[in-house]
């Protein structure tokens, strides 16, 4: 640059774009020097929240600034997520200014001194959240002033509304469409993985985007990422369900309730999980793929998500009512949440219970196959005309025939191609201490194990439980093993295991 | 390091520290190359929460991960705030480690569901939040959970008693000891730096810590160190009390209710205040400086922080029950908050209106003077022995005859010497549109223009107001002068005052 144009350019707040390959995870952050004329000029300083501009695309940003000689006076630099969010590359020029105030904070505060909050301040709030306008610390305020049930169904019916017209729609120009949800907290519980094959294979439309683990050890997008890609657009995805009736990708690529996807980094360092706000996220998100009917299975157990009856009876009531004031037809149906589904906790152990449901192998998991039956069952008999009762007759057929099997490996294709799940370098086992009846397992911190050994940030970590609810078992007997993909998580999950013998309880034979 | 002390290093987690100069404010950042072999044995990514040690010290730090060639695989670098908590220098050695759970997130998330916390589980909470075991995330999810009347008396009681236990306390052997407070909102009340030499000179003892500016354009301990040191440790704030009878002094350098510094640093950003939080806020750090004897003054106006007499009577009531829980004796203060007190608003230009009053010039500004008489005059009623109704003529008196200023300057001195405010490079005036009556102010707006004039980081920034309620003037008159230590500032200023001209409204002459 000419001494001119780089007084220009300082005019502009243009500043050119220099890699220095810092990971923040989900936040933008932007780097700049301290002494830079641009900072100086705008008083910029760290914490600053700023628009940062690169041709068509812009995001806000929060400013750290150098105090050494990082970066030159005309230089700026980002973490990767904000590189990949505006598509920028060494050298690019951004251009950089102050955001407009968040005038939708006030919507924040009022719900915080216990005021109900109107469509047009809830639809506010989530343009606001969806365009990333708002920092961690707001996005937590927020969270947090709507859980504790400070939600009423009006609000919630605005929120779900809001979370679907800020993001894309999906149209399909026919019903019925289905859809199903499982409300968390069940470890090893990838029904959708089964479903979803059988449903299309019956010939029905099932568009599916699914979540990544928010506070488990695997979402259903983490375990069908280790067979075949997720990471669809919104095209790809409607030609996958074109082709082959359904689809099993990740929803955060899809910008399906986009605000949906920015409220979950929050909730999983809170581990909050507010009744209206899951709501608003799993219907929002049905909504904006089209689908017209949906079953949300709901496991109830004393360490799964819903712990009483009576919890899941207003899940279901709040679901229902919301449901039917968006458009939707809702088709609840409760499970038992008492333990973990299949053998699998984490993203590759799980997928391997599915394939082995689906290869018909004699070692598959039965809970998992009975789960995924009575599921499809009750959506054939919602959307396909199949008489009550028979629904999942006819599931079993289409599992037992093969079909779901050649279904599932077509969509996989569909997607991208399909691959075998890895497996871990280190595995270690957790013995019985002594003999007895398998008589409580504790869904919560058998998931933590998961967590510790690297789940489902490294896919083939986690654990395989061989004893279920019942088992007797000898001292000595694997109870379950945990798999890592670097020793520290092992010797962590493992230690963990250890200070917590009671996560699997052995009542002694009387 | 040898291949064999390289490895030892490793398995212990020990890495070099190298100075980045990356400034994240307050918030502690650990940098570590992503290929390194103790992520890659750990498991740790970005945003994991590490433990950093560094000889006695350790922190809580959320790591970053760099990508690229930035740091080498035995490398470590810090925020600049972490380097500081540390103590660390280039070279160090720094031990990571998994920090403990953290357990009192349980009773955050109870009181996110409106369960009443007890004792022990406040002190949890206010625990970990001093030993910097908090993210911003969870912080502002316990800001807001207390928020909006959420906390009962008996809440308060023991927030504010976990707030003064956690930190250092001071004693003093003898009562009373005195303190002021006033409730922010109202621009310019800077009494407190009038209010200490007149009752310390008087002869009560006034151990005065004060904060920097929360949302407000300047904090008390910003406008006082623009004349004099603020950032005393505990050692030291004691030698000054004793020699001159107070001090005023930063609150943030000396651990006197530390979680109070830590909350701060997220309702700012929320731009949220409860009730209850502000009054443990206040109370502890009354407490922990071995305060008996407690005036509060509450300014109310439709901008102020109180907006009417009913909030003030509900704020008063929680403050002096609270006040008698802990062991206080709480006078209160209702005063006017109708508009900005005295002329500057902004650290030095509030600094300049207290230097006129103790100087008795005749352009001093006489209300800032008569506000600050009547509190040191409730102040030596209350605790030094002179008549109801008397209290503020002697105030004045000391005021008269040079002793208070006499006194300032003996205390700005014993703090580290005296110093002159400094004067703004960039100043711009704004003018009355037409004649008429100054009707109304807004303090709220009128703050903002201060802000974005770089008050209080830039501490010559801000403005002088010189048209109180009911001041008659022309069209083309001076209303407030702009004062910047840049010109982009300087222009977001004027630009917020242009598009605001009813900040000051001028009724036309009827």
């Amino acid at each position: 640059m000419t001494t001119v144009a780089r007084r220009e350019a300082r005019a502009a707040n243009i500043m050119r774009l220099r890699r220095l390959g810092i990971d923040t995870y989900q936040e933008p952050v932007v780097y700049m020097s301290a002494d830079c004329p641009v900072c100086r000029a705008e008083g910029w300083r760290a914490q600053t929240r700023l628009v940062v501009s690169h041709g068509r695309h812009s995001i806000i940003a929060t400013l750290n600034v150098t105090t050494g000689n990082l970066l030159g006076p005309d230089e700026a630099s980002l973490s990767n997520v904000a590189w990949a969010l505006l598509g920028a590359r060494e050298g690019d020029e951004v251009t950089l200014s102050h955001p407009a105030p968040l005038e939708s904070l006030s919507h924040v505060r009022a719900k915080v001194y216990n005021q109900r909050l109107d469509e047009a301040a809830v639809h506010a709030v989530i343009e606001d959240i969806a365009a990333g306008r708002y920092s961690a610390i707001h996005l937590a305020a927020f969270v947090t002033a709507c859980a504790g049930g400070r939600l009423d169904v009006d609000e919630v019916v605005a929120l779900t509304r809001a979370m679907a017209d800020v993001g894309d729609r999906l149209e399909w120009g026919h019903a019925p469409v289905v859809d199903k949800h499982s409300v968390g907290g069940l470890p090893g519980n990838r029904t959708t993985m089964l479903v979803v094959p059988i449903v299309a294979a019956y010939g029905l439309t099932m568009p599916k985007t699914s979540s990544r683990a928010i506070t488990s050890p695997a979402g259903t997008a983490d375990a069908m990422e280790t067979i075949a890609p997720v990471t669809l657009d919104l095209l790809a995805m409607r030609r996958v369900v074109e082709r082959e009736g359904g689809c099993i990708v990740w929803g955060g690529a899809v910008r399906l309730s986009p605000a949906d996807d920015i409220i979950i980094r929050v909730e999983r360092p809170l581990d909050i999980d507010s009744e209206g706000q899951l709501v608003a996220s799993v219907l929002s998100k049905k909504l904006a793929a089209g689908s017209t009917h949906v079953v949300i299975d709901i496991p109830v157990g004393p360490t799964a998500k819903v712990r009483s009856p009576e919890a899941a009876a207003s899940l279901g009531l709040l679901l229902s009512r919301v449901g039917r004031a968006v458009g939707l037809e809702i088709r609840l149906s409760e499970s038992d949440g008492m333990q973990p589904v299949g053998r699998g906790i984490g993203p590759a152990l799980e997928a391997r219970d599915v394939l082995e449901v689906l290869q018909r192998e004699p070692s598959a998991p039965v809970d998992l196959r009975n789960r995924a039956v009575h599921l499809a069952g009750q959506i054939i008999e919602m959307a396909g005309g199949v008489p009550a009762g028979m629904g999942a007759r006819v599931a079993g057929e289409i599992l037992g025939d093969g079909r779901a099997w050649a279904k599932l490996q077509a969509i996989c294709n569909a997607q991208g191609g399909m691959r075998q799940p890895p497996r871990a370098a280190f595995t270690s086992t957790v013995e019985a201490r002594h003999r007895g009846r398998i008589q409580f397992i504790d869904n919560r911190r058998l998931a933590r194990v998961a967590k510790l050994s690297g789940a489902p940030a490294a896919p083939e970590s986690g654990l395989e439980l061989y004893t279920p609810l019942g088992t007797r078992v000898e001292a000595g007997q694997p109870l379950y093993t945990v798999h890592a993909a670097a020793p520290g998580e092992l010797a962590h999950a493992l230690a963990y295991a250890e200070e917590n013998p009671d996560i699997v309880t052995i009542a002694e034979d009387s």
